[in-house]
Order: C-alpha cells, then structure tokens, then sequence
C-alpha cells in the first residue's frame, strides 16, 4: 500500500516531466508525404500521427522483379519513391537477380555511390575512374563479397558463373538516380548526327542501337 | 542649395541600384512557417513580409520551466518547433535549473552535439564514449564553466551543491531531439519480455521501471 | 527479315527494362516551383512533366543591365529566383558593366563564395580577411583573369582601365545574397544615434550619407 | 594504309587531349590512409597511384564473425578502418548471423542509419522513437525483407525462427559508430552510486549487470 | 557459487563480443590536434588514447576577459583554437561582459549564426537584413532572453541598463569567425582613397578612424 | 593637441581590444597545401602566414589552353589543383575555345553541376536527362547566355557558328571531375569482350575506337 501511493507519488511528476520532454522532442526522422511535391533535400514529412511501423519496412526485394530478358536479368528497387521511410536518411537499396549469363549494363549514379553485395553466385563487378588515366578497376565477387563503387563513376555487373548469381545493392542517398549508358545515348530523340558528332561512334553503330532502345531522330 | 541638389541628382540613380539590388537579394534565413509540413531540411519559410522583429527573439528561458519532482529539475526549450527564427540555422537552446539534488538522466541528442555552460551552481556532467571501450568523461562544472557533449552519446548532469543550479545548453540543430533512457526504455508498450531479451535486466526490475514511467506490457 | 524479327525479340524486353529502369529513377535536378514557399534547402520542385529546355538556360546576361549612375555600374544576376534551373545545385552567377571609373561599393555575401571573371577591361579587386589581421588581398585583373572571393568576406571591384569592363561572376549557392555595406548602413531606418554608437562613425558623416542612401532615423 | 594514316592523325591529338584532360580530373574518390590522423570529414587519401581493385573490395562478410554465446550471435563489420575504399563515400555495412534464440541487443549508432536485409531466417527488429511517444516500431523480417533504423535511435534485433538467421546492415556513413545500451551502462568504471541515480535502475541489477559486462565501481 | 560460475560462464563470451565490438567501434569526437594543419573540415583528430575528459571542458568564460574600454566590454572565446573538444562538432561559444555604456560594435560572422543569452542585465541587439530591403530587427533583450543572428548578417549589442551586463552567445561552427566592421575598414593598409571610393565616407571621416584604428595608408 | 590625447587614449585600448579579437578569429579560407595529402573535405590548409594575394587569383584562363584538333576545340581548367585559393569553397571554373565545327564530346561530372557562359559565338548544349525517360534538354547559346547542366548527367557542346565561340564554364565544386564517354569506354584496358557485353556495341566499333583512343584488350 506504501509502496503503491510512493510509486503514485513519483508517477504524476514524471508524467508530466514527460508531457514537457514530448513537446520539446524533435524530428528524427521525416516520412516521405509522396503526394507532396520533392524538394532539393528530399519530401516533406508525412505527419507524425499518421506513421506506422509498416513506412520503415519494405517487402519489396524479397523475390525477383520483372525479367529483362536480352541483359538476363532481373531487377527491383527500393527508393524514397517506393520505400517512404528512407525519406532524408541518406540511404536505399536494390536487388538484381542474374540468370546465367546475366549481365547489368554500363551505368552510373549521379548522385550516390553503391555498395554491392553478393546474395548468391559470382560477378564480375568493375568501374572505370576517370582520376586514374581511366583505369578500370575489376573484382570477381563470389557470394558474400563486397565492392564499393563510388559515385558517378560507370561500371558494370555480369554473372560469370553457372547458376543463377543475386546481388543486393544499397546507395549513399534515397534517390540515387541512375544514368544507363544505352538509354542515354539510343533511347531517345537526339538527332543520330547530333549523337555520332559528340561520341564519334559511327552512324551505323547508332542507328543500329537507336533501333533496338527504341530511340528515334 | 546646390548641395541639396547634388544630393538629389545622387539619391535617384542610387534608389534606382537599390531597387535592383533588392531584386536579386536572396534567403538569409528562413523562419519556419509551422504551419507547413517539415521536410528533412526544416520547416518552409513564413513569407518575408510577414518576418518580425520577434521571430528572432525567445524570452521563453528567462524563468524557470514547469517542475519535475523525482528528478528535482525544471526544464524548458527553445527548438524550432517554439522559436521559429532557428529554422535552417543550426542551432537551438534549452534551459534547466536543479533544486538541490537535481538530476538530468541519462540521456543523448540522435542528431545534434550540446554545449552547455552553467549559469549558476555547481553540477556534475559526464558522457560515456562507445568509442574508447565506453571510458566515460566525467567533469565538475562551476558556474561560467562549460562542457562539450557530442552528438549521439548518453550524458547526464546532476546537481553537485548545496544550492539551486541553473545550466543553458545550446545545440548543434534547430530540432536536437532528445532520447531519454528511462522513457526509451519504460515509458511505452514494448513487452517486458522483449525488453529483459534486449537489455539482461531483470524481469522484476523492468516491471518496476514500467509502472512508474507507465509503460505497459 | 530474320534481322528484323531479332530486333523485335529484343526491342520488347528491352522496353520492359526501361519502363521498369524508368519507375526507379531518381531525382537529378530540381527544377524550381518559385509559387510555392522557399525551404532551407531551395524551392520545392516544379513537376517533372513541365519542366522544358528552357529552365535550364538563361539569357538575361546576355544584355548590360539597368544603368545606376553614382557607381558607374550596370548589374543583372541570374539567381534561382529569377533562373530556377539553378535550385538546389549549389551555383548562379550575376554580370556586372563598369564605366569608366566604375565602382562595385563594398559589400559581401552571406551564403556563398564569388568567382568574378573578367569579360573585357581591367578591375582592381580585393576583399578584407578579418582571419589574417584584417590584410586586404587585391589583385589586378585583366581579361580572362579570375579572383576567388571567399564566403563573408567584404570585397569590392573598381574599373581601373579607360574603357568599359565587363565581369562575370559566379557564386557556389543558388541564393547567394548580398550585404552592401552603405545600404545596411544608411538605407534603413536605424537610428543615426545607435548606427555612431555601434560604427564609431561621425554623426554629420551618418547624416549625409542616410541623406544620400534614403535612410531615415 | 589511308585509314591507318587516318587513324594516327586522329590519334596524336586526341592523345595531347586526353593528357591535357588528365591534368584537369580530380577526386572522384578518397581510399582512406588509416596511417595518417582521421579527420571530421574522414582520413586523407592514399596516393592514386597506390589504389588497387582491391581497396574497393571487401571479403570479410562472406563467412560469419566469432561468435558471442550469450547472446547467440557473430558479428563481423566493414566500416572504414576495415575497409578503406569506402571513405568519405557516406556508406559501409556489417553481418549478423544469428543462432536460434540470437539476439542483438539494444543499441543505436550516432552517427549513421541503418538499412537492415534479411539473407536467411526470420527475425524480429523495432526501433524506439522518442519523437512519437516513445512509440515502437516493430516488424517481423522474412528473409529479402528491409527495415530501416533512422539515426540514432535504439532498436534491436532477435532471431523469432527455429534455424540460424542472417542479416546484412549498411549504414549512411563509413564510420557509423555504436552505441550498445549494456556497454555503455554496465562496462565501464562509472561508479554505481552515479549510475542508479541518472538511470533510477536498483543498485542491486546495476551491480549484478556490472559484474556480467567486467565494470568496475 | 553455482551463480558465480554462471556470471563466469557469461562474462567470458561476453568480453569477447565486448573486444569484436570495439574493433568495429567508430569516430563520434574528433578532438582537434592544433598542431597539425587544418582542413576545411576541422583539424585532424588527436589520438583517441590521448583524449581527456579536458579535451571536453572549458573554463575560461567562467570570468571576464580583458577589458576594452572606448567600447566599454570584455570579451573571450571558446572557439576551437581554444577550445579543441569541439572540433567538427558544429558549435562553440563566446562571452562579453558590457560596463554601463559597453558596445558590441558592428560585425558579421561569415561562417556562423549567433545566438545570444542574456545572463545578467538588459541589451539592445539588433541586425540588418539585406533580403529585407536593409531593414534592421531589433530587440530588447533582459536577463534570461535570446535572439539569434543569422550567418554572415551585421548585427551590434550595446548595455541599455544602468548595470553590467553579461551575455554569453554560441555559434553554429567550432571556428565562426568575426568581421568587425570597423577593423575591416580602418585596421588595415587600405589606401585611404580606394576606401573613400568603395564606401563613399569622406575622406577625412576615413583618416580620422584610420587613426584611431592603426590602419596605414 | 587634445585631440591627439583623446585619440592616444583610445587607441591604446582599441589595440587591445584588436589583439583580443584577432587571437578569437576564424578560418574563413583555406588555400591548398598541394604538397600533403587530399581528404574528402579537400587539401589541408597553407599556413596563413605564407598567404598571399596570388593565391586567390588565376591568369591562366586569360588565353587559349593547348589545341586539341580532332574535336577543334582547346580546353584550359581552373580547379583546386592548380587553382588552390578554391580548396574548400565549393567552385572552380574551365575554358573552352571552339573552332569552326568544334565539339566537346559528351561527358559528366561526377561531383559537380556545371555553369556554361558563352563569351563569343555561337554554341549548341545538351543534356541527357535520366529521370524524364532519357529525355534531352538542348538549348541554342548565343554571347551572353548561361545553361545549368545538373551533377551526374551527361552533356555536350558544339560551335553552331561560322566563328570562333569561347566559353566560361564554372562548377559547383573545387575538384569536379570529369568522365568523358570516349575515354572511359575506349582508352582504357578493359577487355572488348566486357565492354561490347556491357554497352551492347559492335566488337568492330570497340576495337575502331580503341584504336583511336589508344586502349587496348
């Protein structure tokens, strides 16, 4: 009995102590409010009441994405866009799933760098760096293997064994972008003498690939 | 006369500059429109025009804040969220006075360093570093004296004198955030068998810590 | 035929691919929404689908701007609220045309470090380091000449030569604003008994300059 | 012979290009020399011309860290000081594998977020925020699912399956630091007296936990 | 006994896991090795083993710094040159003491925002907003109010009251920086007519602060 | 004569006064020490005593920089490396000179947006934009006009005229960085069979422009 009115006694105080603690707590963290327009530092915040358990966790990377078959791969990704909770917290993730000849094209991220890890299989991973006299720097990644590939340099992923290779792939910013060395150049409008001008690639070789991405003028 | 003339001929061209001089000035702060949904830079800006003089002005620390008997403090603060002038700053203040015996429990700020400085009195401050084998650096702090508590480690400051102390804090954000051990721990639904697998403490002494911070489970 | 079926084989997964890559990608520029309210870190985003080539280009510098007599001088700038390409990428630039005898009074930017860059003629251009002394760095500036400006830092350019300069400066923030010091000093209505107080300056010489710059008090 | 001539006149010059643009490139990446003094913003960079592929790759996750019996758990991690490449490029990552019954206690890193990837097993993971009440958010982790942990903020992790589980964590920093709840309180030499009196524990499970985790007083 | 064997049965793995995690433990301070060069992030980090609870305690606002009379204020630091612990921390401090009379003069940070705490007596504080049409925000501010003084705007204080006033400010840098107006005028080698030409004060206004400020020139 | 006296007697205090705030002043610049190691934030600082003026300033954008005759352009830069008044203060700047049919081939920065300004002729520039499906953003330069080409997206530039066009081009960043599409794909060692599997180009085409760009493999 003693005990109970002591630990009512200490009870109201820290209750309140706490209602004060509340209304000074801050911000840490900021779910994405997709309906709200982006901003240079990411979403506005979804309101507090309205976030569950369900904004920081994502389902998503647990089986493969849609097959693409000519690059033998399959592909899936977790970004502010679809993963609200990584909103302003610097980081996001991707799966690839590789069949047996699978390859990830040239590419880069303007904005983050990737650290990739290896699900199942082996790849071979490499990217080219302008600093060194654009030296290409390559490993072969058996399962449980790692490579860092800092941001905005290309490089490439393909599986260089006999089964089927997954890789899981998580970036320094929640919208990492991502610029595909074939899109860029084949899928779009730019006029094929505007591109062989700027590349030196030949007319041939351009419409070629313009045809297959898609790409026109 | 033919200096007020001088004058003249000057002052127009000059109002002319200024006019486009104020054209091209740009944000130098940004007082939060608290309205407006955060986002992970801060809060969007209240409109220039509406900006006073008192949206840079707190005089919220000028008396002591509402009591909390058991840990014999008093607290208040002044984060963006009650002094809008901080937003997009960096930094923001709180204030904490200690009856004799007054205690701040362990606590720490997930995205600000504090520096607090001792107005009055004489207290016992000290944070303890994962860093160095979780070595904790304990100082005495006498009044005008100061000590650096830096972002993310668990600090606490309790009252070393005979008499009232008082202490400002400032921090390294407008929105420090604050994670208090015992709420973290005892203040909230998280089932007391969870807590004992995560912390080894005891079953009873959770249970315990629960019914006076009012968690449940 | 057979190279058209191939080509076809191909274009359909390969289209897969890219609405897929498209559903992933991420945000590379932020065009500026300047109808909505600023943040601490730009504008919020115009939405994709409207944004056009022209966003990213600017040709008000193109032309000398306004005229502004006493200095000499003609001046436009290319902020983000005027070119909202710029939000968010962490650079703007502004022209400014020198007379002969054309002067840049003292002034500094809060928020950003200046490249000035010489278009045609010769500048004198310094700025006041507070770090070394107060020593004033100045340099002369001949076409295709450069001077850093750091951040802060209160700097001034004058036209030294006999025929009109044209300087290009560019600054690391989208916003960089600007502090000109007889405009902060006597184009406001601080009262010239608080402005000798805190400058030490005589209060004929307050006078006659508030009298010239539209200040009052 | 004439597309050989050709080759080399096109050759020769493109040469002098690419050494003049080698001149210009710059750091594109920082592989950290852990021989020199850190910084705030990382450790200075090991000369470009000692980079290897190497220093992009990480082996150490591919098999399991020593294992900790008491918590049924192995760690191994790959921040900075294990794994130059990835300094200064905001990301690293750690493994867990988790015996049945494992548990990662309490914790949070004061410097970095986390992303959680189950590879294998199910595992129960919640974070405690201070911002909402002291809410927790938990979830269960099937394997190829993620959670995220924002900076700062306690969580812990515990296998719920009947087999090993195992998870990948990346962090938004080469160097996030940890802060485990039991270490901070219980390993060290804080005395016990102080101890109680910041965190209300009873000094009988303060003096039984240090004598678990080796602190004195 | 049994219970003894059971701690031991713990406390060894216990340790180990203690050991792997410290191995993996990262940078949460980095106090600053004034001896080595700086960067533009802080200064390097002194070695952990040589870190003190010193590194993070500051004395020297505890009385008043050296008197400045015509201005009538003492003035002391605890910026990072002075105060090592705060190195990369994102904040520092200052004090100044005013006699009856004493004045702040104009000044501007160019690397921080101030905010100012009134410990004892009553000030005018004030600062001019170029985004505002130069408009000035000015406050009166007594014993326990704040203002904050956002990055690289002018700002003064002076005693309003017929007592001492105390007030102690905070920076959002370890290494804010000060430009004093009337050092960046008058304390320097400026030639007297290229400052008549940047500010448009006379030229016996210029000579006679020249003077008083030991500037040359 | 009384003046003399009053002025001795404040200035004595002012030199004090001087010294004070000299011994509190902050880094505001920091000049490259090229001579030591790089960190992430940018070269450790010169001291300032050996600051001179010259280290803000940079002639050698003042001429042509070396031709480069298969794309008709010469290309001088202006970055930290050799620009070190830029270290740490978020800009650097280039300039190109086109010849009739002058192109520069497409590429990217890595870790910066670049500021285009024509200073003479007439110039085509592009960017390819990943998030808007690949879309291209091309605008027509003429003498004054200014283009953003955003972090991480490649871009290109040719002379539309039948003149010379001279271009000023500045960056959001002191390093950075280049990666030209011709040189990471075709100057390196990287094996024809990885790059025709990684980019989908001909093997004749890789091997053509390995030829011409002097890789080999």
């Amino acid at each position: 009995m003693a005990k109970a009115v002591l630990l009512l006694s200490l009870l109201l105080p820290l209750l309140l102590f706490w209602c004060v603690a509340q209304a000074q707590l801050a911000k840490e963290f900021c779910v994405a409010d997709l309906a709200s327009s982006d901003t240079p530092a990411g979403y506005p915040c979804k309101p507090q009441a309205a976030v569950t358990a369900d904004d920081f966790y994502y389902r998503g990377l647990g089986t493969t994405g849609p097959t693409v078959n000519p690059f033998k791969i399959s592909l899936s990704s977790a970004f502010v866009t679809s993963f609200p909770g990584v909103n302003g917290l610097g980081i996001s993730a991707a799966r690839v799933d590789f069949a047996v000849g699978g390859v990830v094209p040239l590419h880069w991220h303007p904005a983050a760098t990737e650290l990739i890890f290896v699900v199942e299989g082996t790849l071979s991973c490499g990217f080219i760096s302008a600093t060194s006299s654009n030296r290409v720097y390559t490993n072969t990644l058996y399962k449980g293997d790692m490579m860092v590939l800092p941001q905005g340099q290309p490089h490439f992923q393909y599986n260089l064994g006999n089964t089927t290779a997954v890789a899981l792939s998580t970036y320094s910013s929640p919208n990492p972008g991502v610029q595909t060395l074939d899109f860029a150049l084949f899928a779009n409008n730019l006029p094929s003498e505007v591109l062989t001008k700027v590349t030196l690639l030949d007319d041939l070789q351009v419409k070629k690939l313009k045809a297959l991405f898609g790409g026109t003028g």
